[in-house]
């Protein structure tokens, strides 16, 4: 292994970035999605490489928890799947060049605000292999060169993987380096990619709450993501019954390891004692166990007790924390109290109600009367995600290739001087 | 002076601003108006007093330069320039809640992007007492909290302008805490400042290289600003002589402090010995100096040699360097060589170098026959700005009130699950 200073390695790696970047942010479109295509392309002809690359992780990592190796394991079908995947982005809209907004001045200056690729993009990842054909298809396709740091423990995987991408550019004439692959599994590089500001324009992490909060807290490049998702279903006095249960069941258990699970249920006092034995009923016939506040409680005396710090824990797991609250105000302030600026639902026919509720909420996603579990890019329209955001700046909710665009202004006039 | 520790201080200061800020960003427009009316007419009625804590500030400033101490000093006529700018500001077009985007999705689900304030903004910023009024004006109608940190020299003038605009506040009853300056001079509260992730979602920098460059090197919170404006002006080979000479005289000379003024004049080889000697007439008949590369010396080879240290130079001043370059290609490579992703500007009758020049530069503004001292909000119909940012992330250009926002979804259904 090449033992060089992390910083002098993230240099090289990120300036051959930027070259690379420079030219792909003028590519035609065509030739980014026939290089996604080729890329494709390039990871059917290498599914057996591929696999045996994933093998060989697979192997060395021992002692792992079944849900991490099954996180790191390929299969045909999943190689398949990453293949698809990239020619589902080849078939998206191309981001770059969209006029966002164009006027004229009284004087004559015609200014057009276009949509341009960010630069040199970090991603730093887990386990999951097929992160990197993911990320590294959107950014391609958003004209951007990424830097990807995947997890060691599928280090032979991505790099297989990252092989294929590069041959895609490569039979596109486009400069392989806008996707690579950290030179290093040193963790020391992870810091040095944190700190390189002005050689990386954004670092996107995706990952554990561990991982997302350590990027959030060292990084000194601009970061997009969301340490947690702790979604909340409110059940209004106004709901309609039917639609409550079939709604929160979804939100809660659809899948309960993805950041728009809800983790919260929250049900309004007037109708806790007719609904929440029905809720609580159809959740624990789906095997979700349950905290509950005194007021939820009092009318299910067999739920256990939770603390403050369950109303304050993402579950991502079959376990809903209860609370009876008063009215759309009292559903707000437990979410401004505990939430994480994610994603709220409200389920009622009251649309003052909801309009209260939406308006009340900071949010990156606020929905009415439908499941949490929608706050995801593909459910959006956005045709892929690359990570869902819940900070303030440049994008929020689910980040898709039009979120991984900047723009500039382009000014068109005839001689003008400024008074 | 309160010697408390700045890391409680700015904890304290930052969740009074976001209690406020929570209300505030609720308020309907015409409140914020009315707080904006009513702070300018609290700073007209109020001058005797602004007017002399500024005597107060000025007298304890010794030992400045000339042009520290007029940035320093009001009279009647800024005091009143500062009214009226608020008063303007509260004309323009409420930015929150606008819809920047709605869609249906194929199940019914209906999209809205909802333009959002940012939450709580801190302004860090030299001595010009008017930011007080500008940036705390503009935070204001854009629904942000904002804590404003001035230069100690004009610490008295803050402190009486800022009293006129929660003065609006309360007037309008809104919270005044959406307004608060430094609770102290201590430079460690800047850095506190800067370190205040979660409780400051934007830090946004208004001053000298030195300040802007801090800022961004040590921030952990967002920041919007350029470090500096080395901007370009390129006069092509198809140029129209007359356009060139009057529009290069007013990029240059206009104003030279101000970050649009062009530093360094690129001239095509081809009409390097016809238009090089009018130019540097006419801009040395405005005061104008320069520092010349060998290929602008073989033509005017009275004009001292510029180094490659020159053409890194942001003159501020009425100075220019001046290289002769070979085509767009030529101008595009020393612009990204030298250049600071600024504002640059391309004076041409050839449409189609036009949009190579455009296309080929990654700059947040780039002007066709139009002078670089465009680059400003009011110029760009943007009513008012808080400052030019230069990064990738979230806004570039003039950041006006529609740029201080972020944004969330709101999604409507009726009782829509997630297959």
């Amino acid at each position: 292994m090449n033992a060089a200073d992390p910083a002098l390695l993230i240099d090289s790696t990120a300036r051959a970035a930027r070259a690379a970047a420079t030219s792909l942010a003028r590519a035609p479109g065509p030739a980014k999605d026939a290089a996604l295509r080729a890329a494709a392309a390039a990871i059917r002809d290498q599914s057996a490489e591929i696999l045996s690359a994933n093998a060989a992780d697979l192997a060395a990592a021992t002692g792992l928890s079944d849900s991490f190796t099954d996180r790191l394991t390929l299969n045909p079908a999943r190689v398949e799947a990453m293949a698809k995947g990239l020619e589902e982005i080849a078939a998206l809209p191309d981001p770059v060049g969209r006029v966002l907004a164009e006027w004229t001045r009284p004087n004559g200056l015609a200014i057009r605000r276009v949509a341009q690729p960010l630069g040199v993009i970090g991603m730093i990842f887990e386990s999951r292999p097929n992160v990197t054909a993911d990320a590294g298809g959107l950014c391609l396709k958003a004209g951007s060169a990424v830097i990807l740091r995947g997890g060691s423990e599928s280090a032979n995987s991505a790099r297989a993987i990252a092989a294929c991408l590069r041959d895609g550019l490569r039979e596109a004439g486009l400069p392989e380096d806008a996707i690579q692959l950290a030179p290093t599994q040193d963790r020391a590089f992870v810091g040095a990619m944190l700190g390189a500001a002005g050689l990386i324009d954004l670092i996107i992490p995706r990952g554990g709450k561990g991982l997302v909060t350590r990027v959030m807290r060292e990084a000194r490049v601009p970061v997009l993501a969301h340490a947690e998702g702790l979604c909340h279903s409110f059940v209004h006095r106004a709901a309609d019954p039917e639609m409550a249960r079939r709604v929160v069941a979804n939100a809660k258990m659809r899948r309960t390891g993805i950041c728009g699970a809800t983790e919260t249920l929250l049900v309004d006092a007037p109708v806790a004692e007719s609904l929440l034995p029905l809720l609580v009923a159809d959740l624990a016939a789906l095997g979700c166990g349950f905290k509950a506040d005194a007021g939820a409680r009092a009318i299910c005396p067999e739920l256990p007790a939770a603390t403050e710090e369950d109303f304050a824990t993402e579950w991502l797991d079959a376990m809903l924390s209860i609370a009876v609250v008063d009215g759309v105000e009292g559903a707000l302030a437990h979410i401004r109290r505990f939430g994480s600026e994610h994603t709220e639902a409200i389920i009622t026919e009251d649309a003052a109600a909801a309009e209260q509720f939406l308006e009340g909420l900071d949010s990156a996603v606020g929905l009415w009367n439908a499941s949490t579990q929608f706050c995801d890019g593909g459910e959006f329209g956005f045709g892929a995600e690359i990570g869902i955001a819940t900070g303030r700046m440049h994008a929020r909710g689910p980040v898709g290739l039009e979120q991984l665009c900047t723009y500039r202004y382009r000014v068109t006039g005839n001689g003008q001087i400024r008074p």
